[in-house]
């Protein structure tokens, strides 16, 4: 399975605190194996990352401040691919974009930002793929799950988590919880 | 395919303004017939969720302010089932829940709440089926999203809006949107 790596651009203090933590926690219960906070930083949710990741488990890592073009730039040069999750590029559903970046056999660094990200992030010297989670305005949250649900094949949903502290019991009925 | 119609619990306004945005608007994209925000009324989101539809169309419905209990109630009256989304829950990857929800070929009530919903939530009075995507802690947003990916098997992704005033042309490179 290849490593998977988010970036998150366009993040704004406290209008998106509640938003860009679901994104990081995402990230993590889907997989990938690290979150970018590009270009700002924001203290509560690297509180609340670390919270999370001692309480459920890991690896996983959270940066910020570093610059997106520092990232991209970084990424590439280790030989790792980089995608672009936009409504405006290729269909993930109704285009092959997902067999050619499966067959690529590289690291991805998934790129989420917010509606207006720069224009550069769809040249080729940012983005390898332009990937569409359908074409209809919607979420950097629901794209990143969708993108990454398909990317593993569903086996992201069953991974274990390492030196957790607590681990839900799945059941049909009721909340169990496992504390260590 | 199923009518699905996803219910929102636990909205606060101001702190989740742009989270139940972003879940309303997933709902959009991924094939729901509309939202209801249940026991709150929140006129920004509507608006936001208005100007959506109307810009890139539908038919998308948002209602709010109806108490969960009622729209759970006149849901189940109906003939439809309830499927609570929760990290407690059947692990969707693990377990055979989905083809459980598929057989029962009903029309589906998906209720998506935050960390604290009611225990009640998890009862068989509430939900007939209580679905985890995935055991740790996430995202509603992200659930949602892989759920109804995996329930309408991608083909929602194809879906075309009726009315739309604007389309995304999906291609490799750059933003290209149709006008109408």
């Amino acid at each position: 399975m290849p490593k998977v790596v988010v970036l998150r651009w366009g993040h704004r203090l406290q209008r998106d605190a509640r938003l860009t933590t679901h994104v990081v926690l995402t990230a993590r219960a889907l997989g990938a194996s690290g979150l970018i906070l590009s270009d700002i930083k924001d203290k509560r949710i690297k509180e609340t990352v670390e919270k999370v990741t001692k309480n459920w488990g890991g690896p996983f890592f959270f940066e910020m401040g570093v610059s997106w073009k520092k990232a991209v730039k970084e990424w590439k040069e280790k030989g790792g691919v980089v995608v672009h999750l936009t409504a405006y590029g290729d269909n993930i559903q109704t285009s092959d974009i997902l067999q050619r970046i499966k067959a690529s056999e590289k690291d991805i660094l998934v790129v989420i930002g917010s509606q207006k990200v720069p224009k550069e992030f769809f040249s080729r010297s940012v983005s390898d793929f332009n990937v569409a989670i359908g074409n209809q305005p919607h979420s950097e949250c629901a794209s990143l799950a969708i993108f990454l649900d398909r990317l593993f094949e569903g086996k992201e949903l069953t991974k274990s988590f390492e030196n957790a502290k607590m681990r839900i019991i799945s059941q049909k009925r009721d909340k169990k919880l496992a504390r260590k």
